[in-house]
Formats: C-alpha cells, sequence, structure tokens
C-alpha cells in the first residue's frame, strides 16, 4: 500500500520522477469557488526552484506550471485539481556513471531493493524535485488560509554551526525574502551566506535549521488520539527529504524544565483566553489553543557531494563514486517554501476535518 | 473527521475516556492463526500501569484485560480483535475542584473549545490512560514482530540534566527492566532516581528523553513520498501526550556536520550491504536499509504539579487551581512501554504494506 | 487489508463473532453535544431481534447494550462511542455437529480457506449476529439525521411471489409496524405471514425484496466520482448478509424505457425545483437532487434450512449435514431495521462530507 | 471530504472534465516490474471511444494517450502511476445554448447546487469522458490479472426489450467484439443493432442490461464485513454514470426461491472444491469462493436525446431545452469495456489486500 498521497479532506496525491515526463499534484477536496491566483502559486514555485542564487545548485529548472483540471475561469469548481510541470533541463547521461551504483546516504540503494528495479536518473522519485507538486499544493492551502488570516512563514534560523541567537518575536520577519539564505536576521544571513559559499568551493555540504511560525490559527484544531496537530505537522515535516528533526514549542529544552516552569498560565485577556507563556507552542492535548504554532526542523547535510567516495555497484562489488554534477551545497534556503507548504496543508486538512466535531 | 485510529492494514482504533466505562482497542487487519500470549500483553501492561513503583503515581489501576473479540482457542481468527480494560479505580470526586476550570498546560481548554462540552473527569479522552490501548495493540504487534525476529527497545536516557553518555551500543539493553526509571546504566539511574524523588518531594514535575532501537528491520520498509517510516514513525510518537520532539539517526546533531562526514559509506559483507556508520538511523529515503532504526524522544514535565497555579474557568473568571491528588513526578519510566508500542505498531503495519510493493 | 469499518467521517467499525464474548461497535465522528436516547436504541434493537414473533426464529437473545466510552452524562462528547451487547443465549453444543463440515451457502467455507481457520460457533464473524452493531449505529445516526428532519423508511413489499403492488407513496407507511412481517398493506401482509409460516413448517427458508425511502434529504449529498450516494449505498446494502440485488429509482425497469420517457423534468414549485417524475430515484450524477431516494433490495432465502443437505467436510470428505436448530425461514421482517440502518449511516456520513464542498 | 479516488491498496485517483484540458488518472500501489503494454491500454481505450460505429456518438475523440510518470522502460516502478489523455475535439459553443439552463436527468442541477459555481461545458466531470481514466487503469488492472490468470469478460445482455436468452455458459464469448453492440449472440445483436438504430432516427435513447463474468477468482477475496468482495462490486458498478440496477448471482431471481432449491451444494471433485449450482454468483459471506463471479447492470436511458424538453435555467425560470448536438442512443456498447474496468480494479485490489489475511 503506496504512500503518495498526504492529507484527508484536503488530499493530495503527488507523482513524478524527477527526469521522468513531469512531476504533478492532483489534490482532491478543495473547496469550490476559491480564486486560484496563478502568480502567487508561480511566485511559490520560484522560491523553491533551483538555480535562484549562487549558493544553490547552478541547474536552472524553469517550472511552468500546466492546469490539467478542477480549475474554471479562474476558479475552482469542487473537483479534483491537477497541476504539472514538464520536466525540461535534465540532463540524463549525467547520471550514467551512477547506473549501477549506490550514492551514499541516498535512496538509491533502499529503492533498488524495495521494488526490486532501478530508476538511475537522479533519484527518480526519491528527488527533492517531487516538492515541487507540495509547492504548488502548498500554495492553494496558503490561498484558503488567508480566509481566515492564517499565515505560515519559516525561515532559516542556524547553518552549521551559525545559529540565530534571537526567537521569532524578536525578529522582522518580513526581512525573511530580502537575502538569499532567507534568514530574518541580515548580520547573522551574511555569515551563514559565507560559510555556504565556503562549503561549496570544498564540494561539500553543510545542515542547518529552519523555524516556522504559524500564526492566528484558531482555537479546535487537531483530532485526538493520533491525528494530533502537532502529530500530523511532525509527519508532514518528517516526509520532507534530509528531515532528521522536529521539535515543537519548548522542544527538547522541555526536558530540562520543571512542570511548575513549563505549564503555560492561562489568563483572559478581554475576554479571549491567552496563555502568559507559550511553551505548548500553540497545541495543547492535540489541539491548537489559539496561540502562536512554532516548530523547529532539522535538516542534515545533503548527500550529493562532489568529491570521490567509496560505495558499491548493484552486484555488491566495492566501486568509487565519482564527485560530479550540479548540486545544492544547503538545502536550507530551497527547503523554506517545502516547509510551509506541508505547514499550510496540515492546516487546512484540519480547518476542514473540524467542521465536523460538534453538531 | 476524528482521529481516532492508527495504521493502514495493522490499523487500530481506540476509545474511553480515564474515566469512563472501559479503556479499549479494536485491532483490524491482524492475520490469522497468530498465537496470542495474554501473559505477555499484562507484562507490557504492568510496565506501563501506574502505582508500580514510588517514582510514580501512587494511583493504582488493576488493568485487567477482557478480550471481546478476534481471538478463538487462544489464536487470531482473522477477525477484529477488540480487547477492553474497565476502568476501576476511579475517584471521580478527586476531579470535583476542577469540574469547571481549565488546568494550565492540560487540554482542558482546547477540548471544550472544540467539542462544547466538558468531560472534567481526570483528562477524560485526552488522559494518558489511553496508552493502555496503545499497549495492548503493542503487544500483539510485538508478537508479531517476534516472527521476524525484530525487537524493539526503549529505554530512559536523560531525566532533567542528568544524561546519559553513551550511545546505545556501549549500553548491556538487557539492564533496562533492572532498575524503576529502565535506564540501563545503573549509575546514570540510581541519579535520576534520586532526581526524581526530589521533584517528587517538592509536588513538582519533570522532563526527559527515551531513546528507542529496532533492531533487525528488513530493508525495504516504508511507502515513499508521505508515509516513509520516518515519517510514520515521527507521526506515531507525537501522538503520544507530552512528546516536544523526535530525532532520528544524527538528528539535531546533524545539522553541524558537512556532508562529507555525515555519508554512510556502503560497503559489502559477505554479501550483505552494511554502512560504515549509521547517521541515517537505519533509513535512507523514507526506507529502511537493514541498519538498526534509532531515534530519541522528549518528553515534556507533566503538567500535573501539587502546587497552586493560577488559571481560568469556564466562563473566563480568574481562579487558582489547587495541587491535590495523586500524580507522576516523571511520566519517562512508563512512557517507555508506550513508545515501545507505537513503534512495534508502526513497524508491523509496514511489513504489511510492504507485501504488495512488488510484483 | 481488513474491511471492518463503514463510512469516512461519520466511520464505524464493528466487532464480535456470533458465539464470542460480545458483539459491539465503535462510532468515530460522531458530533459532540447530541443527546442520546437509550430508548430509542433499544427500539431498534428489539426490531432486529430474533424471537420477536412466530415467524423468526424462536432463538432469543436478549440484547443488552452496555455503553463502553463517548457519552457523558446522556450527551456525545466528541470522543469515540463504543457500545457492545454481550452474547448470552448461545448453544455452542448446537454446533458441534457442524465443527468440522461446511455448510452449503454459507461462509463456513470461505472463511476457513482465506484465514486458515474454523470458528464453527454459529457462522462466527459470518454471522447476521454482526447487525447488532449496526443498528445501534444506524440508531444513533438516525438522531443525528432528526435534527435534519430526514426519515429513513423501510418496509417489505415481496416475499417469495407475494409482491406489494403498490408504491411507497400509494401505502400508509404508519402502518409498517402494525404486522409481525413489517408490510405496511395488511392484506399483503397476512398472505406474506401465512407463506412464511408454511415455509417454516417445511423446515425451508424463502427470499424477498425490501423497499426503502429516504424522505427530505437535502440537495448536494454525495461525492462523485466514485463516492456517488448511490453507490455508496449500494455498497452499504451489499454488505448486509444474505442481499443479492439492488436497484434505485427506475431500476431494472429503466431497461425498457426510452429517454424521452425516463427524463425527470425540472419545474419550479414556488422556487423550490423539483422533478415531475422521479425515475432517478432522487440522485442525478451521484448528488441527491431534493427529491425523495427510493430503492429496492433482494435478499435471498437464507441458508439455514431444517432439512439434510450434501456437502463435505475440511478435509474434503462427503458428509451430510443434519438440519437442527433453530432458525429464520424468512430474514425480510427482522432485516427491516438493518437496511434503515445502513441507509441512515450513509446519509450521515455523506452529510458531515459534505461540510467542506464550498469555501 | 471528495471521492475521486477507488481502491485501498491498487489506489486510482481520476481527475479532469470533459472539456477541460485533460482527463487523467494517477494509480498509486501498482506493484513494480509489471511490463506494460501500451497497445493494450489502446485497445481498450477504442473499445470505449465514441464515433467507434454507426450506433455511437458520430463525436470523435481521438484518445492519444500520454504517461506522465511512473514507467520507465516499459515496466512499472512502483512510483505513482500517472496517464493522461488530452482533450481535443470538443466544441464547447455547442454547450452555449445550456450555459445557463439544467439539462433533465443529468448533474447539471445538482453539481450547481452543490458546488455553487457552473461548469457547462459538456457535463464537465459529471460526463462520461471521465471514463476513459477508468478504462486506462483497468487495463493495467487486466495486466496484473493475467498473472493469475484471471479474465473479466462483460456483453451487453439486453437492449430495450431484445434480451438475450442463453445465460454466459451457453454462449461463446469470443463472439462479443465481432459485432457492434458487443452481444455474444449474433442473431440478438442484429435485432438489438436495428433497435438502437431507429431508437437514433427518433433522437432518443434507450437502455439496456449489461452481463459481466469474472473467471479463474482464487478463493478467499474479499474483506467481511464491509468490503465484502461483492459490495465492493457494487459499488465499483455504480459508480459507473447510468447505472441503476446491480444483481448478483441468482439476483432479484432468488427471491422466488426457497433455500432448499437455492443452496449450493459443495461436492469434491478431484480435492477442487466446488459447488454443483452456483447461485451465490462465485461469493460467499463476502469471499470468493472459487466458482464464477457474474452479475448484471442495468443502464437507463442516456439523458441526452434530440428533442426539445422542458426545463428550468440557473434563476429557477421555465425554459425549453434544444435537442441538438451529437449523442449516443445507447451506452451499452461502449460501458462494456467500462463495467470490465471497474471489475478488474476491485479483483486486483482484494488480490492485494489479501496478502496479509493469513500470517
Amino acid at each position: 500500500m503506496s504512500g503518495n498521497s498526504f492529507g484527508k479532506i484536503f488530499r493530495i496525491t503527488t507523482f513524478g520522477e524527477s527526469h521522468g515526463n513531469s512531476i504533478g499534484v492532483v489534490i482532491d477536496g478543495c473547496p469550490s469557488n476559491l480564486d486560484i491566483d496563478l502568480d502567487f502559486i508561480k511566485k511559490e514555485l520560484n522560491r523553491r526552484k533551483p538555480g535562484q542564487s549562487e549558493i544553490t545548485t547552478s541547474r536552472k529548472e524553469d517550472d511552468e506550471i500546466e492546469i490539467l483540471s478542477g480549475i474554471f475561469n479562474g476558479k475552482t469548481i469542487g473537483t479534483p485539481i491537477s497541476i504539472i510541470v514538464k520536466n525540461k533541463d535534465f540532463r540524463e547521461k549525467d547520471y550514467y556513471h551512477i547506473y549501477d551504483k549506490f550514492r551514499p546516504s541516498h535512496a538509491d540503494y533502499t529503492y533498488y531493493s524495495k521494488y526490486g528495479i532501478r530508476d538511475y536518473r537522479g533519484g527518480g522519485r526519491a528527488s527533492a524535485r517531487e516538492t515541487i507538486a507540495r509547492v504548488i499544493a502548498g500554495a492553494i492551502a496558503k490561498i484558503i488560509l488567508r480566509k481566515y488570516n492564517i499565515s505560515v512563514i519559516a525561515y532559516v534560523s542556524q547553518i552549521g554551526d551559525i545559529a540565530l541567537e534571537k526567537n521569532y518575536k524578536e525578529l522582522d520577519l518580513n526581512n525573511i525574502e530580502s537575502n538569499i539564505v532567507r534568514c530574518p536576521d541580515n548580520e547573522t544571513a551574511t555569515k551563514m551566506i559565507e560559510l555556504i559559499k565556503n562549503i561549496k568551493k570544498e564540494g561539500d555540504s553543510i545542515g542547518g535549521i529552519i523555524t516556522c511560525v504559524v500564526f492566528n490559527v484558531p482555537v479546535g484544531l487537531g483530532e485526538p488520539v493520533f491525528d494530533k496537530l502537532n502529530a500530523d505537522l511532525a509527519k508532514a515535516i518528517f516526509s520532507i527529504n534530509a528531515v532528521k528533526g522536529f521539535e515543537i514549542g519548548s522542544g527538547f529544552n522541555s526536558v530540562y524544565m520543571k512542570g511548575s516552569e513549563h505549564n503555560d498560565i492561562f489568563y483572559n485577556d478581554n475576554n479571549i483566553i491567552k496563555t502568559k507563556t507559550n511553551y505548548s507552542g500553540g497545541i495543547q492535548g492535540g489541539i491548537s489553543n489559539g496561540e502562536d504554532i512554532y516548530f523547529r526542523v532539522a535538516f542534515k547535510p545533503v548527500a550529493t557531494i562532489l568529491k570521490e567516495q567509496n560505495s558499491i555497484d548493484i552486484k555488491g562489488n566495492e566501486v568509487i563514486i565519482e564527485g560530479k554534477g550540479r548540486h545544492d551545497p544547503c538545502v536550507l534556503p530551497r527547503a523554506v517554501p517545502i516547509v510551509e507548504a506541508m505547514t499550510a496543508l496540515v492546516i487546512v486538512d484540519h480547518i476542514l476535518r473540524n467542521k465536523s466535531s460538534k453538531i
């Protein structure tokens, strides 16, 4: 039983391999009568696309979207929305040197073992190019969230050992898109960019952390006991390539705290229930409590590097993988819109799911 | 659309409130002809039950299981298995003092907001007592895993600031059940127990970390791109009460590493493909690669403390929550079997899901 | 992947074998704050129960319901509702004579082949006793339907060759419960009862047809293209034991008609859109159009008869199945509440599903 | 919660409106390493396509398939398969005359009411053109069924009042494709064709019955109690446009039979368990028993006719719908491959589902 769908009511199914015909998505369950702003979808895709700056891969992908169904005269009509991006700038021969070799820490070996067949073309389905489909669907989810004044904002908060000291409340989140690393603090951003450039020169890669905040979430989203809002967010984020850790609210720091310190005290602020602190990260008992939802995501250094590495081939022989081609020294800047997309998908799905909680 | 089911093929649905008639589970999709060892189920429940030691709550719950369906002459027959535990030692009056008050960092407020009705009886559905159902189902999952020689082993690796220095390979995991805190290193365990006792005396609570390892997982489990094995594990773990963080393999430490350091190099060990390091944590591209799966889970300090706290009531009035009743100063020791149970459920479900990957 | 759940948002999971501990149901997705009228549930169960009249089996089942979860102070609280009925009047020894034999046209052989294990106790899971769970859940669904003024009414319209000539509009449906065969026309009912008594004397069984009507369905229920309202009704009804045929609106008679005769002409009746005829049976394009939904269900004669029959045993030997025990000569009267229950479940589920069709 | 997906493990999602960009399907869960015979898919599509003979619509649709994903070098690779057919020969202006009118017995009114928006282009999503996607997926399902030597064969057994007298065992099913109405008895076929031609001249339409047989189904398919094989077939078939009735095995005729006549007696035929009769239609207790599965499907006369009809418009005004355009006087011949496709999808899904029934 395969796993290419996500969401229950606002349900997406993605398809496509990095070097096949197309990458695409079907969204089933998008409410009708929604105005679809194509420019916004393109803008989101541009935040994800390779070749957007000197710290990303130089590979160019001209991601033109084609709407196959579900939108008529600019509006959703209640039928499944299918949108694709044709694959163009693929250089299949870039991958001939690894057609029978398993690249370290890639999915080559596990896919081959699971399916008994090798799609050696640049990672195939395991390629991060699949996230085009997520960003498209996430853009539509964000269009729905606008109706609720909910915003999902992510940014890079750490690259290697260069970490933002301030939390999201102390930062000007309007600054995120003002630099190519998508860190809202320009001073820190400059250091991060420098680090990535050095890593790129070495032909190596580096990891980091993305922080994401969801503002203005209504109280009541999340479906205990398994589809807790935090559980669905964790799954959504962990379905993104290269993610190794996820923490919400106080996260791993909560370990050091006592209950008397960690408990978020309720108070009445002009008939709105609020909490004085927000260690819970906006979710209690798996259900949103109206406070900001915020979480942090750890990304490992990407596996593709421009250095020679030992490995094995499909027959188990020891081989050397040459370091060539184009690659991202650090995926974090391009992963920002992907984290936002997955988050938006979860929130929209839970808004729709919550419609039947009361009689 | 509610969320009380988990798993796709091996699918459990749990039900019951902490002070209602029963806590129970229905398991649909358990293969037939499996010998069910009731003593093993009881043993697992005993690891979870309150009152098991001086560092857990003194509340006694005599968790007797009753099999309602699905098992005939000690074997599964392919029909849904339903097992319940009747609630007995509930003292409804213990909760009268909070029947109209929202306890800080509990689910009282969010449940009330979502459903428009208050079940004030000790957390109701949000109570960790619901995990009885998970441990029962997890025990049956473990019985299936035995057929594949897969074992799931969790232990407490940190309480407050007392952390195990050694990783799971350096420890004797047979020691876990030898002390009441379920830490395999007795020296560290002693410190942890002392810390918890002190916290208990203060009427406070403390968080910690559980490490979990899955040994002998076959290559090929996990369903890209959304139902990656790590994504389903993340969701499973985050569906447990009080979890604030999850990291797999190198986790948050991966952030500091370069690709050339982090990549796990393949080699051929007598025709078995292995990796020299295992920063991937046994999963690549969302699919198990045959190495050990290991992850760490951060638990916050539990919200119930024996101190007075400010809060609000159902009408928005500011009130004081008295600190009384029985509580766990630290949930970690009792959470060990719960983490194992959720992990076992994920692995079994993916074993069954993987049966149709190839023709 | 097992199939013991039904519905997407209002989702039921049933469990229990006819001679196991209990028959039960978990309802996940029932909105909160619903008043649950236990007497109504019992009344519905009494319509289903054996031994209710001289034309049903003389087997007595005292179906006492026990609420395990989900209801507090008479109201739903948004958590899963679990209700069971303990099995009492089972005479396991009634089935010893067939413990290794496959009864003709029963599920003995197929269950044994599928699961590799024999639960010979009276049909086990395949027994119609499982429908207790459906009637309980259906009663709760009907309580929801009352809020929408929707009513689901079924009746026996044919037994053997004795058929009601009139359609549902020509009958007084208040008469249905006035006779033991549940046919609203007393004259026809008398003939049906006589026929069934004769069949019972012969130790044989007989089939028949149930007609079901749903009044006051709002426009818009049904989810194209696969979860059409008629498709989900067809599945719901065909999941009932002994059903061999289902037709909606004009049904098999439509075959003889021309489009110009069959098309239902729209007209405006004081700003309500209606159709002059209703061959569509209230559903067009898979979506309800506001007209009455009506359909007919064919039930085969039940397989249990009091005559000797040839068959085979578990080893493939030819054997004789003795005709003994208690049985229903005709299931139709008791199937009326089951047809209504399954129908109510479908309608409620689609009401909840339809909540997210528009923005 | 929308309904554009079908199947649990072999799961298809279809998309596309009749006059949008494309009609397409995503198949998730197709096993890897399957050889995909494109010519076979095209051949199946040709059996469905309009304009194939003088008794179908003269509308031409040149259905060229385009593979977007999931197939590499002619083989499935375990990733989702997406295939589309671009819409070409649409004449949007053919539909201007009804852009604000509701055609009788079409889905115009119900879609508009449900979604609050009008896609007037030839039925939009409700058009039978959507079944292109089903036939493509069904062709792939049939390729899998070949591995099990299972065949699914449907034919036209009645048009209006012209009915085949013989049952499927008395017919030469190799004859089905030898005439344009797809009836295996040439004499009856001739009469059917004549009837349809006359109906076409009148500008009217006519209904009929399709019989479908599945040969060589293994014992054990079907998942009680709700996903019985017959229940899933009923749903699959009722999801096809214009279906009004479905009966399996003895169907509505069973009503007239006694249990002693209807019971299928088991016997041992060289260590294969068989039944002497097959009134059960190959399914007992919802599980296949190894006998042929056969069922009959009633189709109403299609709603599009070339006659003037009264109706209403979007504002509720009474209007006249002109009879113009191209249409099918009878859908039965083209529906044969659609019935087969839906049946094949159900069988394949249940083969995969059955893989985890035993340990």
